[in-house]
């Protein structure tokens, strides 16, 4: 029998609010047994690269990496972020390492291509090398990964956390019964998104498909899902998408 | 019989420096066997203030670090510093993992009492943790460690990288046959501040008293031997003060 493994990831939105992370914070520390923590970036290095006069550079919604986004991506997500939230785990009896993709070589990328867009520093997942965390886990240290990978050459890469998470997600599954979620503002994948009471329950890729074809599920939500299922397919047991304040509590929607 | 441990300590210059730092890397990763790399910021954490518009307070030569220049500093250091080179160690084959005190709950440290002076969000070290940095070497992970420690109340803390190298040493000794090499940019202790080929080959605690009162040892390398001597009185094996081209080669200032 395998044991479990827990995997949150938290995104943007409640990382930039200090009373939001605190009490996600919380309730992460309250999770028994192996569990690694996942964070995204989000507007902190945008308001950071905007004191330094350094220009966000935007294409069809989605951020452009250069070099000087990448320096900012670097210290707000390796540094300010990832170190805070490991200082304030330590605080409440968590044993936290922060780490990027470049330690241990855990999460190594390539630079994504250059078509029709160009995204700069940006890297996709190739390798994640789960027996590092493994060793790190066997000894009740709890990985805080940033989203940033390397590329073997010596340079960082800006990652997706979303991705970040899945990938773990995936590569830990061969010895870990992995429960994946991902918490966000909201209370799970809404029927009605003016509606918090009208979470889906119970997501599978047929059902998915269905909301999807319907519009129901559009979006920043269909990467999501898809990372979700993707997840599924590789063998992590569930994937469960909910608010911050009830990863211990049930609730949100999951998806088999 | 212990096993050995070589902790290299790499001070701003070196690190300001892309090919300087690119050098001691490559001879860094020689370097057989356990080691760590203890890294210090320097000026790229003033030069970021300064285009935030964040003021540099000194205070008798020494850096006032209020709140805001502790969110710098955990940029620079922990983020874009220790992060870049972990990801150049990677590159030539060491398994680096970036570390501050408060991962792993490595250094604990207590805010230094405000007398004339108030330093600021500045740490003394109270405890380093050494099984968790043991458990690390012992699967050839090599810790790079940026000059931050943490209060185990969910406080970061600046600390001098001198100290924490000294520090590391310290509680490494008891384990490991310890030998702890602060590198910098002349070649060893010098006789003649003016002459790079008068370098004092070896120190013990009497020479180097007769040197201070002689005035041939003063101002900055003070500090740097009272370090050093601590260490050796608390069983460090050899502390070894040279240039960062020489680690591999013998050479510096050995102090016993």
């Amino acid at each position: 029998m395998k044991n479990q493994l827990i995997i949150v990831k938290v995104g943007g939105k409640i990382i930039e609010d200090p009373d939001s992370l605190q009490s996600l914070l919380s309730e992460f520390s309250k999770i028994s047994g192996n569990k690694i923590l996942i964070h995204g970036g989000g507007r902190e290095a945008t308001a950071l690269a905007t004191r330094l006069g350094i220009e966000t550079k935007m294409v069809e919604g989605r951020r452009i990496t250069d070099a000087e986004m990448l320096k900012v991506a670097t210290m707000v997500y390796a540094g300010l972020v990832n170190k805070n939230i490991v200082a304030r785990l330590q605080a409440i009896n968590v044993d936290a390492v922060g780490l990027t993709g470049a330690d241990l070589n855990l999460m190594q990328s390539a630079r994504r291509p250059a078509g029709e867009i160009d995204y700069g520093f940006v890297g996709d997942v190739r390798t994640v090398n789960a027996p590092a965390l493994s060793y790190l886990l066997h000894r009740d240290f709890v990985p805080v990964i940033a989203p940033l990978t390397h590329d073997g050459q010596g340079n960082l890469l800006n990652t997706n956390a979303d991705t970040i998470a899945s990938e773990t997600a995936k590569a830990m599954a061969n010895e870990f019964r992995v429960r994946l979620i991902y918490c966000f503002e909201k209370n799970g994948v809404l029927a009605d998104e003016n509606d918090e009471n009208s979470v889906i329950p119970l997501l599978n890729f047929d059902t998915y498909l269905d909301y999807r074809d319907e519009g129901v599920i559009k979006e920043g939500m269909i990467p999501k899902l898809d990372n979700a299922f993707h997840a599924i397919a590789a063998g992590v047991e569930e994937v469960i998408i909910t608010s911050a304040k009830n990863i211990n509590m049930g609730g949100g929607t999951i998806i088999k």
